[in-house]
This record gives C-alpha cells, structure tokens and sequence, in this order.
C-alpha cells in the first residue's frame, strides 16, 4: 500500500493517516500565501503590548481598539450582522465565550442550575464545554428538541449548523428561554448571507472566519450592556483578558479582507470570501459526484438562496459534510479503517451512522479522502482488488 | 492642585489617579525599549500558525516547540527550576493553569468537592478563581492555617508569596494534600535563587518573569505525566488550547534573556535580571525611605540570602509592597483618597489595615506613589499645609 497512488507524487504516504476530526481550516493557507508579505505580515516590537490593559475606558478593558474597529468593519462590508448598539466582548476563541456567557446569563443565587440545550445534531463539545468542571450556574440538558421542562434554559443556536450545515432558529417550545446565537459559520465562502443579524447575543470567531484558528481569537456581540459586563467580568477571573498579539494580529488579517472583499468576482481582487466560496464549491462537487459513484453515503440538501453579498444565487458549501452511511454502519469505524479520522455522530447527539468531516484541510489531505471514499465503493461492490489497502 | 509639583513637568497631571491595584509590569517597557528591534521583535506571516496544532507528537499538542525550548533554557540558565523529567503544559496566563491542575487533581466520581486553600494572605484571586461557576469538582476551603478536615484538599503554595513577598512552603498540617507550587515570582529580581526547585506542580507566567503581561502566558513544570495529560485535556475543551502568536513571541522574548542572562554584572551585557533587580532595589530604598520618614506605615523584611543565580548575598525586593497602617485605618481607603488605587487586605483574607501596592508601574507612576505617600505624612502630623491635595 505504499506504492505511488495514480502517479500523482505526494508529501504523504499514500497510507497516511488523515485527521479530519477537527475542523483544522488549514485550507486558507494558499490563500494567505498568494498575497504580498507586506500586507498581511504582522509585526509587534520586544517593548509593545505588555500591560494587561488594552483600552481601560472600555468595559471590556481588554479589549484592543484596532481589533474592535475591524471586526466592525467586517460585520459592515459582508452585511451578515449588526454591530451598531452591541458591545463587544473577545475571547480565547468562542469557546471561552460560550463559557463566559453561561456565567452571564445565570446568577449565584438561583436554587437549581440553569438548562443548556441546543438541537441535535448539536456541536460534540457544547456538552463538554458545559459540564467539564460540574458547574452550580448550569448543566447540559441536551437535545433541544426534547426538552420539556418548565425551566429556565439556554439554547445554542448553531446557525449554519454544526456539524450539518443547514441554517436554523430556535427549536424550544413555549419561549422564554436565553438564546445563544453561535455563528461561527455565517460567513459567504459557507452559506449565502441572506440578511443582517440582530440577535441578542451573537458568537463569532477567527478560526472559521479567516482560518486563522491557531490565534484563538473569538468574539461576541451583545446587545445588553450587563450580559457584556459580566461576561468581561468572567474573562478577567479565568484568564485576565486575551492575548494581545493575537487580537492585533487578527485586526490586521480582518482589515485585509476588508480592503479586498468590496469587489466580488474581480479575478484579480484576491477576494478572501470569493477565494473560499470556490474552493468549497469545487470540493462538495467532487465529494457529491463521489457519493453519487459509490451509493453507499447519503449528504445533506441545501436549498438555493440569495446572498446579499455575492448577488448569486447559491446553495450552502458548509465547512464539515455530514456523512451518513446508508445501511446504518458505524461511519466512524469504517472511515477509521480507512486511516481516515472523523468524528461519530453519537458525540452531536446523533446516530453513529453520521460522521463529521472536515473539508477545510490541505488539498493533499482532500485528496487522499476523497481517494480513499472511492476505493470503499469498490470494496463493498465486492470487486476487491484494492482491499490491501482497508486495513 | 493642578500646579507643577516640585518643577517637575510630568505626563500625567498631578492628580490623576494611579492605579497600583493590578500588578502590571509596565516598568520592564524601558528594558526592552533599550534593545535593537532586531533582536527582540516578533515577525510572523500572514499564512503563518493557521492550525490549531503546534506539536501532534507532544501529549501538549498545542504547545510551540521554541517556546518548550526556551522555558527549558531560561531555567536552565537561571537555575531556579528543574526541567528534566517535566511535562511543560502551557496555559493563557497562570490563571488558566490553575484551574488546569484543579480539574486535572479531582475526579468526576468523587463524592464531594475537593478543599482549596492556601496560606493568608493569599493571593486574592484563588478564591475567585476556585469558586467562579461553583464547581463541584473543588471548593475554596479558606486559610490554610485555619484548615483541620481530615479531607483531600489542595494547597496553593505561593513563593515569593503575593502579597507579601516571602517565601513560603505548604503549612496544612498531617500531610496528604495535594501541592500546587505558585511560582511566578520565583526569579533574580524579586528574590535571592537558593536553589533549583523540583515539586510536583510548578507554575510560572511571562506576566512576571518578563513583564509580558498582555501575552497571556503561564506554563506549568508538572512531574505526573497523567497530571499534565488531564491538564491538556482541560484546556483543548476550554479553550482549544492557546495563542500561537503569543506563544512564539515570548518564545523569543525568553530567548533574548537567556542569550544576555549569563554575565551578571557587565555593564554592557544588559542583563535582564540584572537590569529588574537594580530598578526594584531603588525602588524599595525610596519606599522605605519615605515609610521611615511618615512613621505611619509598617514594610515588611526579608532576611538576606545567597543568591545562586547572582553570586551576591542580598534581601528580597519583591513586586508587591504589602502595606500596614501602623494605627489600623482601612489602608485601601486611605489611599483612595489620595488617588492611588492599591487592593485592601480584606481580597487576601488579611485585615484592612494592608493593601498591596504594585512596584512594577512606570516611573512616573511609581514617583507620583511616592510623593503623596510623603504628603499623607505631612497631612497627619497636623502640618495640613497640603492638604488641599488630599480629599
């Protein structure tokens, strides 16, 4: 099985393990080397950013000025949500927002722990998140759909959904519920950008916005100024703010996409969103044409719509397929089989004939899935010439 | 009270309040300020860092290998801590790391919390760390002299301590517990070296060691390869791990000091350490100077020690001037009224009578500090002629 795949030479062994577990988006990295080191270097000298405080007459004092003028700018030349009124708090990635806002939205005095659901299939670490160190404030309640209760709750709200794509709203009967929007994935090159959101709480971050996930910057918009205070409040016990080269670094990533994003379609723009919508596109063609060979997958549907910002008219292209396997097999181990890493369905709530695959890696690591994909077709159909290779 | 004090001109006009709550440690800002820009600033790419891994071969995969290196060499060269046989865990700040080892030492099978405590005073933040989102993992359990349960329990051990510069070992009699070894003051410029530590748990932070405080990075020396996995685990869900740009950066930083750490006492060398220890000496000889003459406060001592790394026989100058009102007033208020922002000893489960004063702001600030704390002198020996400044 290590013998050359195709005659395509590669940096891997054709036997190589592909972990498409995470949703790493290393795939941006050819985008960001094609522009000029000038641009999008970012430098910071032995003596700067060294006190805590980044702006002390902002609640979120920790925050730097640069980061928050560019996220907004951002928010405006996509259009996909307001900014105007909200307070932004920043994050150690969105995760520690989650976190920040379950502390919020709930307070030490209530008797019992606050509710956290959100619908299945839900994003696999919202109930480790909750539950890790068994939280007083809160405890995972699980599946939205299934809850009953006539308690006070927060529901995520994962919109395009993670891991399935599609677009969502709140599922809780009845109401009255603290609705968490975690848009990580509301950006053009995933799903069409159909209008300016203006939710309550909203969750954004770097990693699936610029690909930049090693920096760990997320952010919040929050439209009460209290729910803010105290998630900065949160940030100050648990970390003592966010680091300061990453949120100047990420200012500077965003404010290049600003400058470039304004003319869609010029194909010498570099537009980022443009970059990224054809990349995707390009690999749910491949991915949809190789399930439609092998029968054995099925992928979800995207409707077409509208985006605001491209003018097209398209379907979703979302960061993770979300595979399932027709005869109920336990996806996970046959794609393990295959040294290919994904993760199970049962950690989003979900059966274990779903997996999650990332379609943000490198193109090699594409490549060799999509590769190995169809050699499960031939297995299966019998033929097996090629089973040296599917253990 | 606007008028120039004592012809000279200053920034910050005379009455503005300075904040000596937070221990920021601005005052590095002139050392670094005095080294070439090569040799000290950060460059990284815009395709640069994108993945969330650093290292899938270490348990800590998020952990930069030059930043492992550098911690290795900066103890190394220092002497104050042993590496060999350590798991290095990095964190977003010490803070993030306490918590990392609080997770990390209890189980989610236990019937009832686990005790935090530690020696007053105390850092202040331990109990607001601890019982944030009331864990049931871990509660704070108060003073540690005070602590007699025959229970499991977790002792925070702080040396140098914070607030009052000494250093310390665990006090909880009977044994059994478990030891976290807060050392982030454990370095030449606070604190004779008088040997090379080798406990189980071992926290450092940039924050102090190189005044790097908007980095955001700690890292814990931790012996149990179990511990530092579990450590690991508690910061991929937490935050999925920490900034890669902070982490390079001080990788750097911590590489600059070690290249000049090794002649002590050269002039030219500029000496880190040497650079921290000479500014807090004289800083500590003008507080105490200015304390004998007002009668009205109490400093601390500290014995004089061979220090290891420096060859010299000298006493502690540490971060923190942890203040006594020699008749009892709230010292916190006391200084409010003067515009100094100081934390009250009440936080550090000491009396009131304490505040803990930074050392390690800007010159100015440092000198403004000085003066009105000469004024408060002059004021309650009935002179009043300043009193005008006061209120």
């Amino acid at each position: 099985s290590k013998e050359n795949n195709g005659g395509v030479t590669r940096n891997l062994p054709v036997d190589a393990v592909i972990n498409l577990d995470h949703g790493d988006p290393t795939m941006y990295e050819s985008y960001w080397r094609t522009l000029g080191d000038d641009e999008c270097t970012f430098v910071i000298k032995g003596y700067e950013s060294l006190s805590y405080f980044s702006n002390p007459k902002n609640p979120c004092w920790f925050l730097e000025p640069k980061l928050e003028e560019s996220i907004k700018s951002l928010h405006g030349a996509v259009g996909n949500a307001a900014t105007d009124g909200y307070s932004i708090v920043v994050g150690t990635g969105s995760s520690q927002l989650l976190q920040a806002v379950l502390y919020a939205v709930t307070s030490h005095d209530q008797p019992n722990q606050i509710n956290v659901v959100s619908a299945a299939p839900y994003y696999s670490s919202y109930p480790e998140i909750t539950d890790l160190v068994r939280s007083g404030l809160y405890k995972w309640a699980g599946d939205a759909h299934q809850f009953d209760k006539n308690e006070p709750y927060v529901e995520f709200v994962t919109s395009p959904n993670n891991p399935s794509g599609v677009i969502r709203g709140p599922v809780v009967n009845g109401g009255g519920g603290i609705l968490v929007h975690d848009l990580a994935y509301y950006w053009p090159q995933y799903t069409p950008i159909t209008s300016s959101l203006e939710f309550d709480i909203m969750l954004f971050t770097a990693s699936k916005c610029t690909g930049h996930a090693g920096s760990r910057i997320g952010w919040a918009l929050v439209k009460d100024k209290e729910v803010a205070k105290k998630m900065t409040k949160f940030m100050e016990v648990i970390t003592i703010g966010v680091s300061k080269e990453s949120q100047l670094r990420v200012a500077k990533i965003l404010q290049v996409i600003v400058d470039r994003c304004k003319c869609f379609g010029s194909p010498e723009g570099h537009n980022f969103f443009e970059f990224g919508k054809n990349l995707l596109t390009k690999r749910w063609e491949i991915l949809r044409e190789t399930v439609k060979q092998n029968k054995m997958f099925i992928l979800p549907k995207y409707p077409l719509q509208h985006c605001n910002y491209t003018g097209d008219v398209t379907q979703a292209h979302p960061a993770f397929a979300w595979i399932k396997c027709k005869d109920g097999t336990d996806c996970e181990k046959l794609f393990r089989n295959h040294n290919i890493l994904t993760r199970g369905g049962r950690k989003f709530g979900s059966d274990p004939g779903f997996v999650r695959v990332s379609m943000l890696g490198r193109e090699e690591e594409f490549n060799l899935f999509i590769d190995r994909l169809s050699m499960i077709q031939i297995f299966n159909k019998g033929d097996g010439h090629e089973n040296e290779n599917l253990d």
